[in-house]
């Protein structure tokens, strides 16, 4: 599978705007599955009342246009956008479309981010599904939720061959998207794809580095700064090597 | 507190040698805790008859030598051996003694690496107590034990600001020195410090990179190759100040 994470400056407010970039890169990517950052439809430091104003039901239409690009371009897109759920509360959610425009997850985050995140949204409920998507077996974390080694275990085990991770991770924060990442993939013998922004947000500075983490750790495009695609291709040969030795989802000791 | 890790050649099956070694590096050393790596005490590649005929109980001759080093020396000693446990079983344990000679903890490897492990010793059925070594909680893991996230975070949440780690590690697994260990620190806002061996011992080849990391991900003695000691000054406030912002064992959703 070829993988390409979208690493653009912020547009905040301009959700017509991203639906047009997004769909140039779509068109762009020669990829099998293209990820957007966190809250990308609408930019993610835009405070409650916008974020409230610009949220859509995970059906709605935004999704309709996306999944459209998506048969169009033949491409799966995974991209960040606030939620209104049927229950009347805003999530941070991230949505995915399959090449022939179908819905196959969507994930409200469910750890979020101190103060930035509390002020808009609540937390998601549950643990994100693991679906397929080309022979794979995928699952997603949202920035912060990354960071806690519980949440990508939840997804190894339940068979989760590459986690993707939209997020908007900023200054001085460099350490996850240059460390953690790595170890999560090799901790976890599983793909990591982490699709960040780049640039600036009202006091946000975005600090770039979006990658793709392989099983053995070893890592596409690490230390990107400017906007444009990280690229990838996976092979799940690295996988079962990786397994070869430490098989550590059958290692861990669960009666301890 | 200051700390200083052996990083050393291993010296198979030569117990009064590497007590004489490590005597030398204890009135060397000018730190408060000095950590050996895993069964240092008869070398750790060594096979099952040697290691079940070394092996000593956690109060044998060995200990009772190391306690009055550490006296003598005023420093308190971490050190890997074979333990004899009371119920006939040959654990691969570390026991640590402070400054008075005084035995503060003795854990047995929960998580044992591969046939290596397997074909000497039992795993520890335990986790490892924290424990207070000059106004500093610590815990211990052995080698294979770190590359578990559960194991980490266990002894974070029990409280533990320090996580020392013997280890045997070796080519091609440098990703676990280099990048684990820092994941480590900064995932629990605690400090890592992971004494590992250099050199050949059979057909291992050590790779070295003993290194202590801290609540911030920074490192001391990244990528060294060479026998000597790997030092570090623990500083309480980086600990605290890796939580400021994002405390992960706050933010944890248990619920989940």
């Amino acid at each position: 599978m070829h993988i390409a994470l979208y690493q653009c400056l912020p547009r905040p407010l301009d959700v017509a705007g991203n639906l047009q970039r997004l769909e140039e890169q779509a068109r762009a990517a020669k990829a099998d599955l293209l990820v957007c950052p966190e809250m990308f439809l609408t930019g993610y430091n835009i405070g409650l009342q916008a974020a409230s104003r610009l949220a859509e039901p995970a059906d709605g239409p935004s999704m309709q246009r996306i999944a459209q690009m998506a048969r169009e371009h033949d491409i799966a897109i995974l991209y960040g956008y606030p939620e209104r759920g049927a229950d009347g509360q805003l999530y941070n959610s991230a949505q995915l479309v399959d090449r022939t425009g179908r819905p196959l997850l969507n994930y409200r985050k469910t750890h979020l981010f101190g103060a930035l995140d509390r002020s808009m949204f609540s937390a998601g409920a549950e643990h994100c599904p693991v679906v397929e998507l080309q022979g794979w077996k995928l699952g997603v974390l949202i920035c912060y939720d990354l960071e806690f080694a519980e949440n990508a275990r939840q997804l190894a085990l339940a068979g989760a061959q590459l986690i993707v991770v939209p997020t908007a991770n900023m200054q001085p924060f460099e350490f996850i998207a240059d460390v953690t990442v790595r170890s999560r993939a090799f901790e976890n013998h599983c793909y990591v794809a982490y699709a960040n922004y780049c640039g600036v947000e009202g006091e946000i500075h975005y600090c770039g580095h979006s990658s793709v983490a392989d099983p053995l750790g070893h890592v596409s495009g690490q230390g990107q700064l400017a906007e444009g695609l990280v690229t990838a291709t996976l092979d799940s040969s690295v996988a079962s090597a990786a397994r070869h030795h430490n098989d550590y989802l059958t290692d861990r000791r669960t009666n301890l």
